[in-house]
């Protein structure tokens, strides 16, 4: 595990008293890649949008979108004034193949529907000339696929090497980032229950009865509950990269609010542990990721308090004698659930800081 | 366990085709409470007030409210159409000795803050002339109090025959609910984690920073996880006189919704059990049940579906090759958690129908 | 303008202090009306079943819905429970033919979307042996319709005389209540302006992006303003046969809730008038209406108030030194706005007691 | 009225394509303030934090806070992460007198209830000593107070002359927005009617039962509709300012969402106008401002669209034969409302660009 560089490029902030993440100029020697956004109208598309906007090494250099197609960015994606937008209008995927032949796209983001990127990448082959491909969709999260888990608290350096990278789930990361120490230090013995609460962003933006406003203000659902949810084999292959091989059980949760992952975790634990051990060995864990914080003991998290930042927030402790343990975790689920952590992975991709153009700071409304 | 009167008395309905548990007329020998509801201004209060003004056994004598002393109840009571109203002035806590004196009350339904109605029995001795008292806040759960616990779906003849009833807690009511029939079956083996989503009005009417309403919007919250929450001997007892001699451990969380418990718990079996077999139990355990619904398999609970409605829905199924039960269950927090339990409990006190004055049917929204 | 039943029926409730308009025994002589919802899976179609069912002169005697055709109720009416319904399963409009040819129905409520209504009861000629239809949308709110427009508050002889009724739109029953006693009174002169929030369900339950939750979770829009909105002319109708012929200007807009209206309008008056006759004069018009209430001076409306009522709120006043007239309404948009209106018309056009069925007191959580 | 900064300093951005307001980059030579927060952790203080974060010419020097002194920073404002965060402490505002003798403070941001600033620098003689002084609250917003009204649209070459701020009301900045064009036009004629949304947070962070989340989920309210608000002189300065002598009336509207404004105003007009005309001059009038967009013709703002920027937009039109203007207009009550005018305001005293620190574009989620 390389250290982050969280610390060292918040030394170059200008202001004596800041936020140390703030934005700042940042040596401009680092390599830029030309971006293209493939599913740009989505959720986790506009965040990206959003995200890269201010990014020194990412330029956008094609918003690809069907339903925009010709249309200027500010027409589709909610909120930007079109006096202060340079993006490019919206293009058709079939655009991306003269621009990948002639270098002004050298990277891929796919924000698309399960399944879409790996029915287009395999229909469009001028695609594989990308340099660099971050895909957002489960297509591609198993091991088999060539493409590397994009996962930087897990595969950091394997990530900083690869062309092809698979982000990870909204879900699957708050789990992995609840689980990942305990498994690590081989405490797991037996089935880990999940329980998790989704904001309504994780379902997408395509029109669905279920995420009308109507149905949902007001009221939590349970869906889908057990281990056939897509997200299970993800977090078991997390899990077991990290030694542990244990069943998941998982319980997802539909909350009324728009963003935010919030989970916890049981297991029963392999030999009794103590409360203040588990918490260190976490602390130790985590002390040089940049974007995941685990709070003092007796502070649970809050999505509330990650919003829009690339954060996760991840509390522990033990129960019955120390063989339960009981971890929470909360992110946010466009940010490091989708988009932000789709920056990180390019930024370690790219040999840029790992954290440029993220930021650990929550804003709570 | 009684028959519960909810087929028998849906026989009455005169529309042909209808929702079996509307507001029909009630045979009028059947005795009448007369009914002080001290701390009519919280959010049970109101609840209570508001179920019960359709109740014809239960004729609201007093309101008593230090606030709103001799306000009429439409000033305080959101959304009362005074002219609509027949519902006394509020009272302060001393006018309630006369009252109970000359018999213009007698009965007392308590919905203070915990710790509150403790101290008022303790301090003022003519409560003790009621003859019956719902206390629907945690001071006298404990089974040495004297008072009977009111969960009829485990204690009914007691509650029948009692004088003095310590009404569940919203948390417990759903975890009893959830756990009930597999803590009777002799299933429960280990510890029990327990995952519960509680609406704010939860947290009662007091104004506090941390229900203000920008502090919630679009966030959820865990707090005071463990096994040191007030509800989890009040989850042990249950458990406890069910036979299953388990600890329990509990995650509360705060969601931003008015009203609604959402709860999962697992826990590790004694022994392999089918999917099928669970179901059919839970099932059969809850058939007679009129405010308990078990959701078909592969259906899992909703707040939205309870709302409003004294109905807790619960779902059951085992993973991990039947070793691990996976229970979800959902109830208002106000009606089955509160106010509505406390109906269903003096229901039974007066000897009349259980589901007279309460609705097995939600209202979404 | 005949005294409504309010204060009469109140009479009969048996315990000695409730709410006046709480579920109770009505006369059995009054004639059953045998009812068909048609549109039964909407917003306004599900509120009108819940309500219908309690009342014992509304038989629901057939649900339809193309697209749950056969299924039972419980299925897709969202809280049902299925051991307490009694309701049919829903049946295609085809199969109401036969249940008018041989009075298993003998009246029709229409719940659907704008102009269907109309195509239908072109298509399917059979649909005119029903002795009784209220249509819910704007098809036949015009004069020249044939259809009685279902204001009760000024045209309750009609409405009790006629065999059709358009029920009114959930923003004209706001305005029209908000601008009635002025129109009838000659003080307005001049353009009227309204601006006006609605709930979400107001919309319609199709999915569609602009409802979605995230699309509407925390923000407000306007749509549609000035003067070309369709419940203009609506509006202007009703202050027409008031009296007032005055052009209407109307701001409507979505805010993240579910239910509700909340309506201001400002006009200027023909001569200065004191705020206290403006006050008086509006009391005194809406005295003996069961489901308008005129707020004392002072004090403005909220939705939380109406909500799940079929009352309306009124406040108003004047400014400017008398010479701007500033009133406001609100009420619950499926309630007094759709299908509360149409149990209240079809109380009248059966002759039942008006406030059957209906309640005037508001449940704001 | 001088060319606002923002289409030149956009020229910086080094990736081809972006947000062109997004962070850069700044010129080092300008002069930084060193900055009191006075009231840090109310919505507005947090939100002046959290912009001025990021801002090269603001070092946040001091933050005050009676109930938070001697806390670090990131256990009272949400969301911050400690590790990133170099803000001091919390002081007391008595520890402001020698930060302002040695100068180690300049500036004074007072983001207070209303009242509190007026009252601590009557007393605090010391407060006098600061260079700059901007007040969010009300105290100092009449024209006799000596402080300049922090209205860049309207008194920007004033307020870059100044010592002493009043920064405007949210409701204020609105209005003062919808309506400044028509009144410099010499339009208006006759009282103006203004009906306005609020987001929460513009009540303020401390803890209110009017403010719970409870009470407002799924509700809108008026409250002190008239001409008595405060807003309402406010609104009125600025008018005549622009020549238009006019009153106002005001119907202010408690939604529910965290953020925004969402305002509409009506008036009469001298002489009829046509709705191209009025269009035109609102367009040309605010072409140089940086964060006033004037949205096309039949498009309507919604409060999605600003947020969290400091933005306004505005849609104009007239009805009634162009007899009737018809404006409307959003924004951020946190923003434009509130902290972000303050750095607006801030940058003209220091000299630095206008936009600086700030945003054109709205995250709507």
């Amino acid at each position: 595990m390389t250290l982050p560089e969280v610390s060292r490029s918040a030394g170059v902030v200008a202001t004596p008293l800041a936020l140390a993440d703030a934005p700042r100029p940042v040596a401009s020697a680092a390599p830029v890649a030309r971006v293209a956004v493939i599913g740009a109208s989505g959720y986790s598309g506009q965040e990206f949008v959003r995200l890269a906007s201010g990014h020194p090494g990412l330029a956008l250099a094609a918003l690809v979108s069907r339903e925009h197609a010709g249309r200027p960015a500010a027409q589709w994606i909610p909120g930007l004034d079109p006096r202060a937008t340079r993006l490019p209008a919206a293009v058709m995927p079939e655009a991306l193949d003269a621009m990948l032949v002639d270098a002004r796209v050298d990277t891929l983001v796919a924000c698309l529907p399960h399944g879409a990127w790996k029915a287009l990448s395999a229909e469009r082959t001028e695609l594989a000339l990308a340099s660099r491909v971050v895909d957002l969709s489960s297509d591609f999260r198993d091991d088999a696929s060539g493409y590397v888990y994009g996962f930087p608290e897990q595969l950091r350096d394997a990530i900083a090497a690869a062309k092809r990278v698979a982000n990870p789930g909204c879900y699957a990361t708050a789990a992995a980032l609840a689980l990942l120490p305990a498994a690590e230090a081989g405490w797991l013995d037996g089935p880990v229950m999940i329980s998790a609460l989704s904001g309504v962003s994780g379902a997408g933006r395509a029109a669905q009865l279920r995420t009308s406003y109507v149905e949902l203000e007001g009221a939590a659902s349970i869906y889908r509950a057990g281990t056939e949810h897509a997200h299970v084999p993800e977090i078991e292959r997390v899990l077991r990269r990290a030694g542990a091989f244990v069943s998941v059980g998982f319980v997802p949760q539909l909350a009324p609010m728009s963003r935010g992952i919030l989970l916890t975790a049981n297991a029963p634990l392999s030999r009794p542990v103590r409360a203040d051990d588990v918490h260190a060995f976490y602390a130790r864990r985590y002390a040089q990721e940049p974007f995941v914080r685990v709070l003092d003991a007796g502070v649970w998290p809050t999505t509330r308090a990650v919003a829009r930042s690339n954060r996760c927030d991840v509390a522990v402790t033990v129960l019955h004698g120390g063989r339960t343990l009981l971890v929470a975790a909360a992110l946010d689920n466009l940010v490091k659930g989708a988009a932000g952590q789709a920056i990180q992975n390019l930024n370690l991709m790219l040999g840029r800081p790992e954290s440029e153009g993220l930021t650990m700071n929550g804003s709570p409304w």
